[in-house]
Protein backbone atom coordinates (compact mmCIF):
# COMPACT_ATOMS: atom_id res chain seq x y z
CA UNK A 1 0.00 0.00 0.00
CA UNK A 2 2.81 2.53 1.11
CA UNK A 3 4.61 1.55 -2.09
CA UNK A 4 1.73 1.92 -4.19
CA UNK A 5 1.37 5.31 -2.68
CA UNK A 6 4.75 6.24 -3.69
CA UNK A 7 3.47 5.19 -7.55
CA UNK A 8 0.91 7.39 -7.27
CA UNK A 9 3.02 10.75 -6.07
CA UNK A 10 5.99 9.88 -8.59
CA UNK A 11 2.86 10.20 -11.02
CA UNK A 12 1.14 12.73 -9.91
CA UNK A 13 4.97 14.79 -10.19
CA UNK A 14 5.57 13.69 -14.09
CA UNK A 15 2.09 13.20 -15.61
CA UNK A 16 3.12 13.49 -18.38
CA UNK A 17 5.81 10.74 -18.00
CA UNK A 18 4.09 8.53 -15.97
CA UNK A 19 1.19 6.43 -15.18
CA UNK A 20 0.33 4.20 -12.28
CA UNK A 21 0.47 -0.01 -12.36
CA UNK A 22 0.49 -1.61 -8.85
CA UNK A 23 1.97 -4.06 -7.00
CA UNK A 24 -0.70 -6.37 -4.63
CA UNK A 25 -0.34 -7.58 -1.00
CA UNK A 26 0.24 -11.21 -1.90
CA UNK A 27 1.53 -13.51 0.75
CA UNK A 28 2.31 -17.28 0.61
CA UNK A 29 -0.17 -18.10 2.99
CA UNK A 30 -3.45 -14.92 2.22
CA UNK A 31 -5.81 -15.77 0.02
CA UNK A 32 -6.34 -12.74 -2.66
CA UNK A 33 -8.66 -10.79 -0.67
CA UNK A 34 -6.82 -7.66 0.27
CA UNK A 35 -4.91 -8.29 -3.14
CA UNK A 36 -9.30 -7.39 -4.48
CA UNK A 37 -8.91 -4.73 -2.62
CA UNK A 38 -5.87 -3.32 -2.77
CA UNK A 39 -6.50 -3.52 -6.67
CA UNK A 40 -9.73 -1.40 -6.46
CA UNK A 41 -8.19 1.34 -3.95
CA UNK A 42 -5.28 1.67 -6.57
CA UNK A 43 -7.16 2.30 -9.98
CA UNK A 44 -9.44 4.50 -7.92
CA UNK A 45 -6.14 6.25 -8.06
CA UNK A 46 -6.02 6.70 -11.64
CA UNK A 47 -4.17 3.06 -11.62
CA UNK A 48 -4.16 1.19 -15.54
CA UNK A 49 -2.86 -2.27 -14.24
CA UNK A 50 -1.39 -4.48 -11.68
CA UNK A 51 1.41 -6.99 -11.10
CA UNK A 52 0.19 -10.39 -10.19
CA UNK A 53 2.92 -12.47 -8.61
CA UNK A 54 2.34 -16.29 -9.24
CA UNK A 55 4.72 -17.87 -7.00
CA UNK A 56 4.69 -15.21 -3.64
CA UNK A 57 6.36 -17.89 -1.40
CA UNK A 58 9.92 -16.56 -3.70
CA UNK A 59 11.48 -19.60 -5.12
CA UNK A 60 9.69 -22.87 -4.54
CA UNK A 61 7.05 -22.92 -7.00
CA UNK A 62 4.38 -23.66 -3.82
CA UNK A 63 1.85 -21.38 -5.08
CA UNK A 64 -1.78 -23.24 -7.32
CA UNK A 65 -1.14 -22.84 -11.15
CA UNK A 66 -2.87 -19.51 -12.59
CA UNK A 67 -5.33 -21.63 -13.83
CA UNK A 68 -6.17 -22.88 -10.33
CA UNK A 69 -9.56 -21.67 -8.30
CA UNK A 70 -7.63 -20.14 -6.03
CA UNK A 71 -6.87 -16.86 -8.37
CA UNK A 72 -10.75 -16.57 -9.49
CA UNK A 73 -11.67 -14.11 -7.27
CA UNK A 74 -8.87 -12.14 -7.95
CA UNK A 75 -9.92 -12.79 -11.86
CA UNK A 76 -13.12 -11.29 -11.58
CA UNK A 77 -12.06 -8.24 -10.34
CA UNK A 78 -9.69 -7.55 -13.15
CA UNK A 79 -12.55 -8.10 -15.55
CA UNK A 80 -14.75 -6.27 -13.96
CA UNK A 81 -11.93 -3.26 -13.44
CA UNK A 82 -11.09 -3.83 -17.34
CA UNK A 83 -7.11 -3.82 -16.08
CA UNK A 84 -4.52 -6.21 -17.03
CA UNK A 85 -1.89 -7.87 -15.15
CA UNK A 86 2.30 -8.63 -15.70
CA UNK A 87 2.70 -11.78 -14.68
CA UNK A 88 6.16 -11.46 -12.48
CA UNK A 89 7.15 -12.84 -9.80
CA UNK A 90 9.68 -10.85 -7.34
CA UNK A 91 12.49 -11.64 -5.05
CA UNK A 92 13.57 -14.95 -4.48
CA UNK A 93 14.51 -16.87 -1.43
CA UNK A 94 16.05 -19.87 -2.96
CA UNK A 95 19.92 -19.88 -3.27
CA UNK A 96 19.87 -22.54 -5.68
CA UNK A 97 17.68 -19.40 -7.47
CA UNK A 98 19.09 -16.19 -8.77
CA UNK A 99 16.25 -13.71 -9.09
CA UNK A 100 16.90 -12.23 -12.33
CA UNK A 101 19.20 -14.55 -13.82
CA UNK A 102 17.29 -17.88 -13.00
CA UNK A 103 13.96 -17.14 -11.43
CA UNK A 104 12.54 -14.69 -13.59
CA UNK A 105 12.75 -16.77 -16.78
CA UNK A 106 11.76 -20.06 -15.38
CA UNK A 107 8.69 -18.38 -13.44
CA UNK A 108 7.62 -16.71 -17.03
CA UNK A 109 7.92 -19.64 -18.81
CA UNK A 110 6.17 -22.12 -15.90
CA UNK A 111 3.06 -19.64 -16.29
CA UNK A 112 2.73 -19.81 -20.11
CA UNK A 113 2.41 -23.14 -19.96
CA UNK A 114 0.04 -23.67 -16.35
CA UNK A 115 -1.89 -21.51 -18.74
CA UNK A 116 -1.45 -23.41 -22.13
CA UNK A 117 -2.57 -26.86 -19.99
CA UNK A 118 -5.56 -25.32 -18.34
CA UNK A 119 -8.80 -23.60 -19.99
CA UNK A 120 -8.92 -20.27 -17.82
CA UNK A 121 -9.58 -18.22 -20.91
CA UNK A 122 -12.94 -19.72 -21.51
CA UNK A 123 -13.95 -18.43 -18.25
CA UNK A 124 -12.67 -15.51 -18.65
CA UNK A 125 -12.26 -14.53 -21.96
CA UNK A 126 -11.55 -11.06 -21.81
CA UNK A 127 -8.98 -11.48 -18.83
CA UNK A 128 -5.34 -10.35 -20.03
CA UNK A 129 -1.73 -11.11 -19.03
CA UNK A 130 1.28 -9.19 -20.21
CA UNK A 131 4.53 -12.06 -19.66
CA UNK A 132 7.87 -9.95 -19.11
CA UNK A 133 11.14 -10.67 -20.12
CA UNK A 134 10.04 -11.62 -23.77
CA UNK A 135 8.18 -14.53 -22.28
CA UNK A 136 10.95 -16.50 -20.47
CA UNK A 137 11.40 -19.29 -22.84
CA UNK A 138 8.52 -19.34 -24.70
CA UNK A 139 9.34 -17.83 -27.98
CA UNK A 140 12.57 -19.39 -28.11
CA UNK A 141 10.56 -22.81 -28.24
CA UNK A 142 7.31 -21.78 -30.27
CA UNK A 143 7.37 -24.77 -32.03
CA UNK A 144 7.40 -27.00 -28.67
CA UNK A 145 4.32 -24.81 -27.49
CA UNK A 146 2.34 -25.67 -30.55
CA UNK A 147 3.46 -28.75 -30.26
CA UNK A 148 2.18 -29.38 -26.83
CA UNK A 149 -0.96 -27.89 -27.89
CA UNK A 150 -1.55 -30.35 -29.58
CA UNK A 151 -0.64 -33.30 -28.01
CA UNK A 152 -2.68 -32.33 -24.87
CA UNK A 153 -5.66 -31.64 -27.04
CA UNK A 154 -6.23 -27.92 -27.07
CA UNK A 155 -6.93 -25.64 -29.67
CA UNK A 156 -3.79 -23.80 -31.54
CA UNK A 157 -2.49 -21.28 -29.62
CA UNK A 158 -3.66 -18.08 -31.82
CA UNK A 159 -7.44 -18.69 -29.96
CA UNK A 160 -6.22 -20.90 -26.73
CA UNK A 161 -4.03 -18.20 -25.37
CA UNK A 162 -3.04 -15.01 -27.91
CA UNK A 163 -6.03 -13.32 -27.23
CA UNK A 164 -5.00 -13.08 -23.87
CA UNK A 165 -1.57 -13.22 -23.40
CA UNK A 166 0.91 -10.77 -24.38
CA UNK A 167 5.19 -10.68 -24.33
CA UNK A 168 6.68 -7.45 -23.97
CA UNK A 169 10.27 -6.82 -25.39
CA UNK A 170 12.78 -6.84 -22.22
CA UNK A 171 15.36 -9.29 -24.25
CA UNK A 172 18.67 -7.77 -24.11
CA UNK A 173 20.05 -8.72 -27.49
CA UNK A 174 18.59 -7.90 -31.06
CA UNK A 175 18.88 -11.48 -32.17
CA UNK A 176 15.79 -12.19 -29.48
CA UNK A 177 13.91 -9.27 -29.75
CA UNK A 178 14.13 -10.13 -33.80
CA UNK A 179 12.76 -14.14 -32.94
CA UNK A 180 10.58 -12.78 -30.67
CA UNK A 181 9.19 -10.71 -33.28
CA UNK A 182 9.38 -13.41 -35.87
CA UNK A 183 7.88 -15.99 -34.16
CA UNK A 184 4.79 -14.09 -32.24
CA UNK A 185 2.20 -12.28 -34.01
CA UNK A 186 2.92 -8.59 -33.67
CA UNK A 187 -0.57 -7.90 -31.82
CA UNK A 188 0.77 -9.67 -28.99
CA UNK A 189 4.34 -7.91 -28.08
CA UNK A 190 4.27 -4.82 -25.98
CA UNK A 191 7.13 -2.07 -26.27
CA UNK A 192 9.10 -2.98 -22.67
CA UNK A 193 12.28 -1.46 -21.26
CA UNK A 194 14.14 -0.94 -17.89
CA UNK A 195 15.65 1.37 -16.13
CA UNK A 196 17.58 0.54 -12.94
CA UNK A 197 16.72 -3.05 -14.25
CA UNK A 198 18.30 -6.82 -13.81
CA UNK A 199 20.77 -5.41 -16.27
CA UNK A 200 22.31 -2.19 -15.76
CA UNK A 201 25.96 -2.02 -17.55
CA UNK A 202 26.89 -1.62 -21.10
CA UNK A 203 27.66 -4.01 -23.67
CA UNK A 204 31.77 -4.01 -23.39
CA UNK A 205 31.10 -4.58 -27.52
CA UNK A 206 29.06 -2.19 -28.33
CA UNK A 207 29.51 0.94 -25.99
CA UNK A 208 25.47 0.72 -25.87
CA UNK A 209 23.07 -0.03 -22.46
CA UNK A 210 21.99 -3.96 -22.45
CA UNK A 211 18.49 -2.80 -21.54
CA UNK A 212 18.11 -0.13 -24.53
CA UNK A 213 15.97 -2.15 -26.18
CA UNK A 214 14.67 0.11 -28.38
CA UNK A 215 17.28 -0.32 -31.07
CA UNK A 216 16.65 -3.75 -30.91
CA UNK A 217 13.20 -3.51 -32.15
CA UNK A 218 14.26 -0.70 -34.45
CA UNK A 219 17.00 -3.15 -35.94
CA UNK A 220 14.24 -5.65 -36.81
CA UNK A 221 14.08 -4.82 -40.47
CA UNK A 222 10.89 -7.27 -41.17
CA UNK A 223 8.61 -5.27 -39.11
CA UNK A 224 6.54 -2.72 -41.28
CA UNK A 225 6.10 1.02 -40.16
CA UNK A 226 2.10 -0.55 -38.72
CA UNK A 227 3.54 -3.01 -36.30
CA UNK A 228 6.40 -0.57 -34.98
CA UNK A 229 3.17 1.74 -34.00
CA UNK A 230 1.73 -1.82 -32.40
CA UNK A 231 4.63 -2.65 -30.62
CA UNK A 232 5.41 0.60 -29.55
CA UNK A 233 2.06 2.31 -28.56
CA UNK A 234 -1.47 0.81 -30.33
CA UNK A 235 -0.72 -2.47 -28.68
CA UNK A 236 -0.49 -1.07 -25.22
CA UNK A 237 -3.37 0.91 -25.53
CA UNK A 238 -5.23 -1.82 -26.84
CA UNK A 239 -4.49 -4.37 -23.62
CA UNK A 240 -4.60 -1.44 -21.12
CA UNK A 241 -7.69 0.43 -22.06
CA UNK A 242 -7.63 2.64 -19.29
CA UNK A 243 -4.42 4.33 -20.44
CA UNK A 244 -5.60 4.33 -23.55
CA UNK A 245 -8.93 6.37 -22.03
CA UNK A 246 -5.86 8.35 -20.04
CA UNK A 247 -3.76 9.31 -22.76
CA UNK A 248 -6.98 10.14 -24.63
CA UNK A 249 -8.55 12.70 -21.75
CA UNK A 250 -5.16 14.12 -22.42
CA UNK A 251 -6.02 14.29 -26.34
CA UNK A 252 -3.61 12.12 -27.11
CA UNK B 1 20.83 -49.60 -11.83
CA UNK B 2 18.36 -51.53 -13.30
CA UNK B 3 17.83 -48.87 -16.25
CA UNK B 4 20.86 -48.78 -16.81
CA UNK B 5 21.64 -52.27 -16.84
CA UNK B 6 18.49 -52.40 -19.89
CA UNK B 7 20.36 -49.72 -21.36
CA UNK B 8 23.47 -52.12 -21.73
CA UNK B 9 21.43 -54.64 -23.26
CA UNK B 10 20.23 -52.19 -25.74
CA UNK B 11 23.35 -51.40 -26.61
CA UNK B 12 24.94 -54.79 -26.92
CA UNK B 13 21.63 -55.90 -29.30
CA UNK B 14 22.27 -53.06 -31.80
CA UNK B 15 25.50 -51.99 -31.14
CA UNK B 16 25.79 -50.10 -35.09
CA UNK B 17 23.20 -47.65 -33.50
CA UNK B 18 23.78 -47.05 -29.81
CA UNK B 19 26.01 -45.94 -26.83
CA UNK B 20 25.06 -45.92 -23.29
CA UNK B 21 24.39 -42.83 -21.10
CA UNK B 22 23.48 -43.44 -17.70
CA UNK B 23 21.01 -42.12 -15.31
CA UNK B 24 21.71 -42.24 -11.31
CA UNK B 25 20.19 -43.27 -8.12
CA UNK B 26 19.61 -39.73 -7.08
CA UNK B 27 17.38 -38.99 -4.21
CA UNK B 28 16.36 -35.81 -2.59
CA UNK B 29 17.93 -36.67 0.84
CA UNK B 30 20.87 -38.72 -0.40
CA UNK B 31 24.39 -38.01 -1.18
CA UNK B 32 26.50 -38.46 -4.50
CA UNK B 33 28.03 -41.92 -3.28
CA UNK B 34 25.53 -44.11 -4.75
CA UNK B 35 25.86 -42.08 -8.43
CA UNK B 36 29.37 -42.20 -8.05
CA UNK B 37 29.17 -46.14 -7.86
CA UNK B 38 27.11 -46.02 -10.11
CA UNK B 39 28.76 -44.52 -12.66
CA UNK B 40 31.86 -46.28 -12.29
CA UNK B 41 29.75 -49.31 -12.74
CA UNK B 42 28.15 -47.83 -16.17
CA UNK B 43 32.02 -46.52 -17.25
CA UNK B 44 33.05 -49.83 -16.95
CA UNK B 45 30.23 -51.34 -19.28
CA UNK B 46 31.16 -48.56 -22.38
CA UNK B 47 29.05 -46.42 -20.90
CA UNK B 48 30.42 -42.81 -22.08
CA UNK B 49 28.29 -40.20 -20.38
CA UNK B 50 25.73 -39.47 -17.27
CA UNK B 51 23.08 -37.45 -16.66
CA UNK B 52 22.62 -35.36 -13.34
CA UNK B 53 19.54 -34.51 -12.07
CA UNK B 54 19.73 -30.27 -10.52
CA UNK B 55 16.47 -31.20 -8.60
CA UNK B 56 15.66 -34.66 -7.40
CA UNK B 57 12.88 -33.54 -5.50
CA UNK B 58 11.27 -32.90 -8.45
CA UNK B 59 9.93 -29.41 -8.90
CA UNK B 60 10.57 -27.25 -5.78
CA UNK B 61 14.53 -26.49 -6.49
CA UNK B 62 15.07 -27.95 -3.28
CA UNK B 63 18.30 -28.93 -3.73
CA UNK B 64 21.95 -26.81 -3.45
CA UNK B 65 23.40 -24.89 -6.84
CA UNK B 66 25.47 -26.78 -8.77
CA UNK B 67 28.18 -25.07 -7.82
CA UNK B 68 27.93 -26.27 -4.26
CA UNK B 69 30.39 -28.93 -2.18
CA UNK B 70 28.05 -31.16 -2.28
CA UNK B 71 28.16 -31.73 -5.58
CA UNK B 72 31.93 -32.26 -6.01
CA UNK B 73 32.99 -35.90 -5.15
CA UNK B 74 30.70 -36.80 -8.10
CA UNK B 75 32.40 -33.96 -10.53
CA UNK B 76 35.79 -35.11 -8.86
CA UNK B 77 34.98 -38.77 -10.31
CA UNK B 78 33.76 -37.53 -13.78
CA UNK B 79 36.38 -35.77 -14.18
CA UNK B 80 38.49 -38.82 -13.35
CA UNK B 81 36.53 -40.39 -15.84
CA UNK B 82 36.23 -37.65 -18.62
CA UNK B 83 32.94 -38.24 -18.80
CA UNK B 84 30.82 -35.49 -19.22
CA UNK B 85 26.98 -34.93 -17.65
CA UNK B 86 23.72 -33.71 -19.45
CA UNK B 87 22.35 -31.62 -16.70
CA UNK B 88 18.19 -32.55 -16.63
CA UNK B 89 15.49 -33.04 -14.32
CA UNK B 90 13.29 -35.60 -14.15
CA UNK B 91 9.33 -35.95 -13.84
CA UNK B 92 7.91 -33.08 -11.88
CA UNK B 93 6.12 -33.65 -8.70
CA UNK B 94 4.80 -30.53 -8.31
CA UNK B 95 0.95 -29.76 -9.60
CA UNK B 96 1.95 -26.09 -11.09
CA UNK B 97 4.77 -27.27 -13.05
CA UNK B 98 4.33 -28.96 -15.96
CA UNK B 99 7.34 -31.76 -16.84
CA UNK B 100 8.10 -31.24 -20.38
CA UNK B 101 6.57 -27.41 -20.76
CA UNK B 102 7.50 -25.68 -17.80
CA UNK B 103 10.00 -27.66 -15.50
CA UNK B 104 12.45 -28.41 -17.97
CA UNK B 105 13.36 -25.33 -19.78
CA UNK B 106 12.59 -23.66 -16.20
CA UNK B 107 15.78 -26.18 -14.74
CA UNK B 108 17.71 -25.75 -17.69
CA UNK B 109 18.03 -21.78 -17.29
CA UNK B 110 18.26 -22.14 -13.59
CA UNK B 111 21.28 -24.31 -13.90
CA UNK B 112 23.06 -22.09 -16.32
CA UNK B 113 22.83 -19.43 -13.84
CA UNK B 114 23.81 -21.02 -11.53
CA UNK B 115 27.08 -22.16 -13.18
CA UNK B 116 26.79 -17.87 -14.10
CA UNK B 117 26.98 -16.80 -10.90
CA UNK B 118 29.93 -19.24 -9.25
CA UNK B 119 33.50 -20.31 -10.10
CA UNK B 120 33.07 -23.84 -10.64
CA UNK B 121 35.50 -24.11 -14.02
CA UNK B 122 38.04 -22.97 -12.15
CA UNK B 123 37.72 -25.86 -9.15
CA UNK B 124 37.33 -28.23 -12.57
CA UNK B 125 38.59 -26.41 -15.49
CA UNK B 126 37.66 -29.95 -17.49
CA UNK B 127 34.24 -30.80 -16.46
CA UNK B 128 31.87 -30.42 -19.08
CA UNK B 129 28.19 -30.08 -19.07
CA UNK B 130 25.32 -30.52 -21.68
CA UNK B 131 22.42 -28.54 -21.09
CA UNK B 132 19.33 -29.95 -23.33
CA UNK B 133 16.51 -28.29 -25.18
CA UNK B 134 19.06 -25.52 -26.48
CA UNK B 135 20.27 -24.35 -23.48
CA UNK B 136 16.10 -23.49 -21.97
CA UNK B 137 15.94 -19.96 -22.19
CA UNK B 138 19.50 -19.59 -21.99
CA UNK B 139 20.47 -18.20 -25.90
CA UNK B 140 17.60 -16.32 -26.16
CA UNK B 141 18.56 -14.32 -23.45
CA UNK B 142 21.87 -14.23 -24.57
CA UNK B 143 22.30 -10.33 -24.09
CA UNK B 144 21.09 -10.87 -20.22
CA UNK B 145 23.76 -13.55 -19.48
CA UNK B 146 26.57 -11.41 -21.00
CA UNK B 147 25.37 -8.31 -18.75
CA UNK B 148 24.68 -10.45 -15.60
CA UNK B 149 28.13 -11.72 -15.80
CA UNK B 150 29.58 -8.03 -16.58
CA UNK B 151 27.26 -6.92 -13.57
CA UNK B 152 28.43 -9.59 -11.25
CA UNK B 153 32.73 -8.88 -12.18
CA UNK B 154 32.61 -12.40 -14.07
CA UNK B 155 34.69 -12.87 -17.20
CA UNK B 156 33.66 -13.06 -20.28
CA UNK B 157 31.13 -15.89 -21.06
CA UNK B 158 33.65 -17.34 -23.35
CA UNK B 159 35.81 -17.99 -21.02
CA UNK B 160 33.48 -18.39 -18.03
CA UNK B 161 31.68 -20.75 -18.94
CA UNK B 162 31.98 -21.66 -22.80
CA UNK B 163 35.22 -24.11 -22.52
CA UNK B 164 32.59 -26.41 -20.08
CA UNK B 165 28.79 -25.72 -21.05
CA UNK B 166 27.34 -27.27 -24.24
CA UNK B 167 23.30 -26.77 -25.52
CA UNK B 168 21.75 -29.51 -27.80
CA UNK B 169 19.37 -28.71 -30.71
CA UNK B 170 16.10 -29.65 -29.19
CA UNK B 171 14.62 -26.60 -29.91
CA UNK B 172 11.26 -27.57 -32.18
CA UNK B 173 10.70 -24.82 -34.80
CA UNK B 174 13.50 -23.44 -36.99
CA UNK B 175 13.68 -19.99 -35.55
CA UNK B 176 14.97 -21.23 -32.42
CA UNK B 177 17.63 -23.52 -33.96
CA UNK B 178 18.67 -20.18 -35.88
CA UNK B 179 18.90 -18.11 -33.18
CA UNK B 180 20.94 -20.78 -31.05
CA UNK B 181 23.59 -21.32 -34.05
CA UNK B 182 24.01 -17.68 -34.72
CA UNK B 183 23.99 -16.52 -31.04
CA UNK B 184 26.12 -19.63 -29.25
CA UNK B 185 29.38 -20.12 -30.68
CA UNK B 186 29.14 -23.51 -33.18
CA UNK B 187 31.81 -25.01 -30.97
CA UNK B 188 29.05 -25.53 -27.91
CA UNK B 189 26.26 -26.95 -29.91
CA UNK B 190 25.71 -30.53 -30.04
CA UNK B 191 22.96 -32.10 -32.33
CA UNK B 192 20.25 -33.74 -30.17
CA UNK B 193 17.09 -35.16 -31.22
CA UNK B 194 14.26 -37.56 -29.71
CA UNK B 195 12.19 -40.05 -30.17
CA UNK B 196 9.45 -40.90 -28.32
CA UNK B 197 10.06 -36.77 -26.79
CA UNK B 198 8.17 -34.36 -25.16
CA UNK B 199 6.38 -33.22 -28.34
CA UNK B 200 5.44 -36.19 -30.33
CA UNK B 201 3.15 -35.20 -33.01
CA UNK B 202 3.27 -33.39 -36.70
CA UNK B 203 3.51 -29.72 -36.95
CA UNK B 204 -0.08 -29.29 -38.79
CA UNK B 205 1.14 -26.80 -40.78
CA UNK B 206 4.10 -28.47 -42.80
CA UNK B 207 3.30 -32.15 -41.76
CA UNK B 208 6.25 -32.81 -40.36
CA UNK B 209 7.61 -34.11 -36.64
CA UNK B 210 8.14 -31.40 -34.06
CA UNK B 211 11.20 -33.05 -32.75
CA UNK B 212 12.76 -33.70 -36.44
CA UNK B 213 15.33 -31.38 -35.50
CA UNK B 214 17.96 -32.06 -38.38
CA UNK B 215 15.58 -29.93 -40.74
CA UNK B 216 16.08 -27.41 -38.54
CA UNK B 217 19.73 -26.90 -38.53
CA UNK B 218 19.89 -28.13 -42.42
CA UNK B 219 17.78 -25.01 -42.96
CA UNK B 220 20.28 -22.66 -41.20
CA UNK B 221 21.88 -21.06 -44.43
CA UNK B 222 24.51 -19.44 -42.46
CA UNK B 223 26.34 -22.72 -41.21
CA UNK B 224 29.16 -24.03 -43.36
CA UNK B 225 29.98 -27.42 -44.13
CA UNK B 226 32.65 -27.52 -41.05
CA UNK B 227 30.27 -25.83 -38.48
CA UNK B 228 27.63 -28.41 -39.70
CA UNK B 229 30.61 -31.58 -39.20
CA UNK B 230 31.11 -29.41 -35.66
CA UNK B 231 27.35 -29.77 -34.63
CA UNK B 232 26.54 -32.87 -36.10
CA UNK B 233 29.90 -35.07 -34.92
CA UNK B 234 32.65 -33.45 -33.97
CA UNK B 235 31.39 -31.39 -31.02
CA UNK B 236 30.12 -34.96 -29.71
CA UNK B 237 33.51 -36.57 -29.72
CA UNK B 238 35.00 -33.47 -28.44
CA UNK B 239 32.74 -33.09 -25.25
CA UNK B 240 32.04 -37.18 -25.02
CA UNK B 241 35.77 -38.39 -25.43
CA UNK B 242 34.57 -42.10 -24.52
CA UNK B 243 32.32 -41.95 -27.47
CA UNK B 244 35.38 -40.64 -29.84
CA UNK B 245 37.69 -43.66 -28.55
CA UNK B 246 34.74 -46.13 -29.06
CA UNK B 247 34.39 -44.95 -32.63
CA UNK B 248 38.06 -45.55 -33.50
CA UNK B 249 37.96 -48.31 -32.22
CA UNK B 250 35.34 -49.71 -34.59
CA UNK B 251 37.59 -47.74 -37.38
CA UNK B 252 35.19 -44.67 -37.76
Amino acid sequence: MRCNDLIARVVALFPETFVGVCMLPQSPKADMTNSIAELERCVDMGFIGCNLNPDPGGGHFQHPPLTDRYWYPFYEKMVELDVPAMIHVSGSCNPAMHATGGYYLAADTVAFMQLLEGDLFKDFPTLRFIIPHGGGAVPYHWGRYRGLADMLKKPDLSTHLMNNIFFDTCVYHHPGVELLTKVVPTSNVLFGSEMIGAVRGRDPDTGEYFDDTKRYVDACEALSEADRHAIFEGNARRVYPRLDAHLKAKGL
